[in-house]
């Protein structure tokens, strides 16, 4: 809940050096098990904070059916409107498993058995004794162009096409994936955050807080409540790219709480 | 992962009776801490989970920043294209709260002090000994024309604009809000599922499987392999309307199971 708006975001400018660039993904999450409540998922939270970690910050999520022309359109849409797009889910051997020929479609290109996925495939069943069905060659199915992102865990690789980045839906197996494309990604700078809580009600501290956030319009403030059963309190989050900045703006917040007589603690509450 | 296409989908349609009317969903999670990965979603899941038992059924999830333009933006691009919305977040009392007025903003309506809500908060602090400022007064800022959504547990009220009901982002306020909404919704049909699960990989089952689902266009199959320590396996997730169709489906999946020489139970993994 930062008080940046869409005109006050740091732009990836020349013009403007002394603005940091922002690098922007948006993350889909494609698998009716998540909308059906089923599942409930794992995967956003960890690839926000990976990427954050390398400079791209996650300015979109959705959450999106299995149903090829849904894929096809959301794709298309997010890759034209974000830096980086990252997918999981949808890339198995069953007929459920419809990313890989949605993205093809998305690409208007052509998608067939990849030469290296089929290797390295064929290699895992031979040492695993498993057959190697037509189903299973499935997984080797690539869209033409894309290039393939490493899984040592499970072996099925994931692949890369233009700026769209498609991952397993499995988390273990999606955190290996996300790993091994750190040298791929072009990160900017790097968002970070300071957290300062107390045994306060966001109501009581709103009126200066906001004057706070309108003192310092480059870091955004969040203001979270929180109830650990009987007590309850705020946590004040501070993000932003310059960290002397974010050290003077976490200081005047811990001193505002202050003012009202609660005790300030540096991160989350304990 | 079903098999549904979007021409496979049931309509709401007075010429195809036999076909069970679907009442559509979107869930838009409002809230830069989601998209940073500081807080894991918990609301998506017992949101859907909730409502498919009134016959509403989630189809789209979005997570959004606290940006008016994209709150904006998103809320009438979905409140066109689905029965329901539900917004969770940013209907606190500090300055990063502005679901209340990108909603008023989104269907051009004003914005002001809600007597009804006010009247709650003014008792609230009343009883409570807490001083009624003009920024909890923010939290009875209400869009003109909306109806209140009760909330017994922190008192200030969510509220329903059209079709778009806007929620608090805590999830045990969430959940009591959603829980009073129960009478105003109109459900359609209600999905229900069968799963079959057992320890074969799903690409050994996979060409049977779709077969399977060849013949039962009308029921979704998703597949989802699972990983306990060291065994894994598949659990086979069958999703209609029509509980009969359900049941001879997850029979056959059962028997279609067993013929590779596995042990299906019925239900997750134990």
């Amino acid at each position: 809940m930062s008080g940046l708006k869409p005109e006050d975001m740091p732009m990836p400018d020349a013009a403007t050096p002394s603005r940091p660039k922002l690098v922007t993904a948006c993350v889909l999450l494609i698998g009716d098990e998540v909308l059906s409540g089923r599942t409930r998922d794992a995967n956003l939270s960890y690839i926000a904070k990976h990427l954050n970690q390398i400079g791209v910050q996650v300015r979109e999520a959705r959450v999106i059916p299995d149903i090829e022309s849904v894929i096809v359109d959301t794709v298309n849409e997010v890759r034209a409107r974000y830096d980086y797009v990252f997918t999981t889910g949808g890339i198995g051997p069953t007929h459920d498993d419809i990313t890989a020929d949605s993205i093809a479609k998305a690409f208007g290109v052509a998608i067939g058995h990849h030469p290296q996925a089929m290797a390295i495939l064929e290699a895992h069943y031979a040492e695993t004794g498993g057959e190697f069905t037509e189903a299973r060659k499935r997984m080797a199915r690539i869209p033409d162009g894309a290039t393939l992102i490493a899984n040592p865990l499970s072996k099925a690789p994931g692949f890369q096409l233009g700026n769209v980045f498609v991952m397993a839906g499995v988390p273990m197996v999606m955190q290996v994936m996300l790993d091994s494309l750190t040298g791929r990604l072009e990160g900017g700078a790097t968002m970070q955050s300071r957290t300062v809580s107390a045994q306060i009600g966001e109501g009581t501290i709103a009126q200066k807080l906001g004057e706070l956030q309108q003192r310092h319009p480059d870091i955004g403030i969040g203001s979270y409540p929180y109830y650990r059963g009987k007590t309850f309190g705020t946590s004040l989050v501070m993000r932003g790219t310059d960290p002397a900045a974010l050290d003077r703006v976490a200081d005047e917040a811990a001193a505002l709480i202050r003012a009202f007589g609660a005790e300030p603690v540096v991160g989350e509450p304990g």
